[in-house]
């Protein structure tokens, strides 16, 4: 046990009670789909009534996305040590093209899970792996390029809708609904996402469902530029700092303030068992970079990596349920030279290993020559392709060039390849580009790699705010997720400066849903607007508990507006601290309505009157129903 | 003196430590222009070297713009007592058509000048007001129309090309001015900039300068598209809190962190005086609100507000110093009406008050109809219109609408008129705008507007993230500035929860300085990326305390570097704390960079050839330099 230390027994493994509480007025709900165990979580915000001359007008309950699993809802009961119950187990099963095997078949795995010494900081109820039975092919895509809804797909409809077809047909939602008509390049927005739209965007590569079948208990979620826009975390120990315990805690911490997948990066100890506590543990798809437990088997010497050693952990990985692998097999040896005039040269870790290993035995990156023999071990537990950009841009100045592009075209081809395999593709995007040469990177992947969902880093816009990289690339994140891009892969404060803490993923992951948020209303996604609009409202009208309860961050809105006005009275008061209680313009604006209404204008907006005349198409359900105002 | 709390009294004007101390490796120049009183301040930050096999390679002093006066430079002596050293006096003086007064020509002005009351509360030193001789206009654009190029103008070329040419005529900055050629939506983006361009633009109405002539103690600068976008602040004690102190301190430390104008919006006690106390410290131009002073006089009572009372609270203001005034004269009684079925109606405060007016006489809004009466007083002082957008949208569902866009062509329509007087125009913009529905506003407002400069408050966009409004408005006010915005007015994370506190005011301007820094990289504004590139080369060099030092806030990214790695050692390590001492991706890159050389690799980048190809061409001054990659 010597090597151990002791903040990663297992003992340690209770979650804090910040990461479980419950969010303010609000209730876990499941909607059902076509069998009961189709289950889909949302969170449903209450809303105070609105107090009206006329009496008492009520505000029904807006539905948010909900990433934060079991963890916020206080009917289910947590038990680390167990893990989280299954929700996809049946449907696996029920497929019966897989055959559970006797234990890990990777050597790295057999040999840890038959290390003694790990017994005190090994997760306890380890199941034993599936595998897809010989010569058949458990992904996704697979299935629907076969014309098969699978419960994934139908689940994943459901929730990307969020009660919208309810909410039409609800008188109390009508105003809510309103919405401008989005720009959204080319991409075929749904007015309702139905499972046949999801099983046909699959099919198509143009998204993907990150689900392996050794992850049983993820809830499905779908990334793809015609669905709600994704936001990725980052966790992972290093060398320098972190434990299994707070890796767990992170995880939970990321899956609370909105997070849809998280990549685990440990470069430290124990990262097999690590993964194992996560992945147990994690409503959300898991992604990893095997390249780098790879490097830590050779002991960091990059040039000693072989393929039989990476294959070995890409098994290992697999088998513990790890949904999508980032590979950075556009690494080509032809490519690398290209970025020694650069200001930064290589930053991604993963590229600037495999670039190492190509220059040191000049050679072909062992990845691209591998890569069928790596869409074999996916399509047998349905891993997702991440492609990873391993020659992105680490500044303005390296944006958009040759190495960059060049690796682009072969993660293109290297798509195709997978296609053939019915494994499922992302592909990965940077990182520091300029806002005007933002576009030019979505359009290039969206032609070069034949409408894969993009995966981005930010973009950083620019590089001199170290300390607020969450917000140079917010910017950029924000655009390219309106131009096309699927996931936005998160970024903190602490970028370029060190491991975030607790503060700093929270920070991250709420600017990222703004971004993602921002996407979502700009592409027009049907019912986007929704949230937007009943916390306008409650603002207008001084509801502030319902203003911090709808907002993505009740606490903070609600910790800011008590450092002014800390009384309780003044959460309901007709005013605000910036305009003092004499005087505010929302209060006047009231007025403004009753005037207009007492002298008999005309006030109908053509808003409004589109909105009439929409009501009927509703019904019909037709692809455009939102008129711009 | 009963009526003046403690808090006010003078003997607590006292600046803290934490808002003059200068930045570490800074050292304050000053850019001698023609005449030896032009004297133009910047910050050079000075760079360590970096250490080679190849030996030792000098990185150059980096060129900042520099908003925060004398308060950051170690030579000035500061006496808030006594007021800022003037800058423009003489100036001033020399165009000889303008007359000392005797004292405030406004009855409000003398009334509290001589209330012995007030001693204790009142800047000492307040000189006389100057104004224009009779029949004469001193505003900067009948300067510029004449054809006569103002020290200020020369002032300001030489602040916006923050040593251009000079980088230029200097090898060391040879690889540090790459830049992408940037996208400026028809913007005339010039690859220098000269007095006579300056001149120009504000002949054009495209630019404005807004400098009182009685604020001779601020540092000249540019608001226009076709310059550096700008950055304004605002501060202003409210009925709940705040005092004169607080505000001054708040004044300084948002200089500090790079506002270029500030707004006083205080509507609470002592506003004249607390005026006063900002103006004669402000480097700054400062703008005001002034119906907001006005609706104090009528203890906020917004229907008693007359034409009368508000001439001479613009006069009063106007010889204080105030550089530009929100005049709300858009807000048409037509128009009200149309907001009357609005989520969030009139949220501008001036907005709101107007239309209360207009509605409880039923009469036009005064300050429309007395348009040309206020381009009187402008003239005589040079104070710049700030055309105030009353009608703005308080939440996305009521962006662009009939009002709002209403307002803007009225906004317009008073352009002209002011440019009939040679009074300087801009024209305020929302507010709440989704991403794709910002560019309309632009367009819109370059049309309607005729090309006035355009200062736009975000737009935030999106509505959930009360919170976080400071990140929800910094994606919008990127966007619009890469589009033309010539002025952000920032927002803080307490937007619409409280009044923000110091904290909140510095998030608030970095953020926004990354949004105004991002939108002059995307316009490709000559050498700005300079700072990006010298950040970028110190980050890949391990160069730590120079990459915090170059940042636009060094001393948070210090904070946090050292949260994960507080040795001293480590700042100099050749390893941060993400990959931690066994692997960095930077170490391996530059392993690439030595193979590639020893290898004997032809890495010339086509961007070199670019910048050898070009370098012939820099001495020639043409307009588009910069090569993309």
């Amino acid at each position: 046990m010597s090597a151990i230390p002791e903040e990663f027994l297992k003992k340690t493994a209770e979650l804090s009670d910040e990461v479980t509480a419950p969010f303010s007025k609000s209730k876990k709900v499941y909607i059902e789909g076509s069998r009961p165990d189709i289950r889909v979580p949302m969170r449903a915000v209450e809303q105070t009534p609105t107090q009206t001359d006329a009496g008492v007008e009520e505000n029904p309950p807006i539905y948010v996305y909900d990433t934060s699993g079991p963890y916020t809802d206080p009917e289910a009961s947590i038990d680390l040590m167990k893990g989280l119950p299954d929700v996809r187990d049946q449907w696996i099963a029920e497929r019966d093209d897989t055959e559970q095997l006797d234990g890990p078949t990777s050597e790295y795995g057999a040999t840890r899970q038959g290390d003694a010494a790990l017994a005190n900081l090994r997760f306890e109820h380890i199941r034993n792996p599936r595998r897809a039975k010989s010569g058949m092919n458990v992904s996704q895509m697979h299935y629907a390029k076969k014309g098969i809804i699978t419960p994934e797909m139908e689940y994943i409809a459901i929730r990307e809708n969020m009660m919208l077809q309810e909410m039409r047909d609800d008188p109390r939602y009508e105003k809510l609904l309103r919405q401008h008509k989005g720009e959204s390049f080319g991409a075929d927005i749904q007015d309702i996402i139905t499972p046949e739209f999801v099983r046909d965007e699959i099919a198509k590569g143009r998204a993907i469902i990150p689900a392996n079948i050794n992850h049983p208990e993820l809830e499905p979620m779908i990334i793809g530029r015609n669905f709600r826009v994704k936001v990725n975390t980052n966790i992972g120990n290093s060398a320098v700092s972190s434990s299994i315990t707070e890796e767990v805690e992170k995880m939970v911490w990321s899956a609370r303030w909105g997070g849809d997948t998280l990549m685990d990066l440990s470069t430290g100890k124990n990262i097999h068992e690590t993964r194992e506590w996560i992945l147990r543990n994690s409503p959300m798809p898991i992604g990893t970079v095997p390249i780098y437990q790879a490097l830590e088997k050779v002991n960091g010497k990059s040039e000693d990596l072989t393929w039989e050693l990476f294959r070995d952990t890409l098994i290992e990985q697999a088998e513990q349920g790890v949904d999508y692998f980032t590979i950075h097999a556009g690494v080509r040896l032809q490519y690398v030279p290209l970025t020694a005039n650069r200001v930064t040269g290589i930053v991604s870790r993963g590229g600037s290993i495999m670039a190492k290993w190509c220059l040191a035995h000049h050679e072909e990156n062992f990845l691209y020559t591998h890569f069928e023999d790596i869409c074999e071990i996916m399509k047998a537990y349905d891993v997702s392709f991440s492609l990873g950009d391993g020659l992105r841009p680490g500044c303005l100045a390296d944006a958009n060039d040759a190495a960059q592009f060049g690796e682009l075209e072969t993660l293109g081809e290297l798509t195709k390849i997978a296609w053939e395999h019915d494994v499922q593709v992302m592909i990965e995007g940077p990182g520091h580009v300029p806002m005007h040469m933002i576009k030019e990177n979505m359009e290039k992947e969206l032609e070069d790699c034949f409408e894969a969902p993009f995966y981005t880093l930010g973009p950083l816009t620019t590089d001199i705010a170290p300390g607020y990289d969450h917000i140079t690339s917010a910017i950029g994140a924000a655009n390219i997720g309106w131009y096309g891009t699927a996931m936005l892969c998160y970024v903190t404060p602490k970028e370029h400066l060190g491991l975030p803490n607790k503060q700093d993923v929270r920070d991250g992951i709420i600017t990222y849903k703004i971004s993602a948020h921002a996407s979502d209303l700009a592409k027009g996604f049907p019912g986007a607007q929704v949230r937007d609009n009943a916390l306008s409202k409650a603002r207008f009208e001084f509801r502030w508990e319902d203003q911090f309860n709808l907002g993505l961050d009740p606490e903070k809105a609600r910790e800011f507006h008590d450092e002014t006005m800390p009384k309780e009275a003044h959460k309901v008061a007709h005013f605000c601290s910036m305009c003092g209680p004499n005087f505010c313009s929302m209060k006047i604006s009231q007025d403004v309505r009753d005037y207009a209404s007492e002298h008999g204008y005309e006030v109908e907006t053509a808003f409004d009157k589109g909105m009439k005349e929409k009501s009927k198409e509703f019904l019909a359900s037709g692809a455009e129903i939102y008129k711009e105002v």
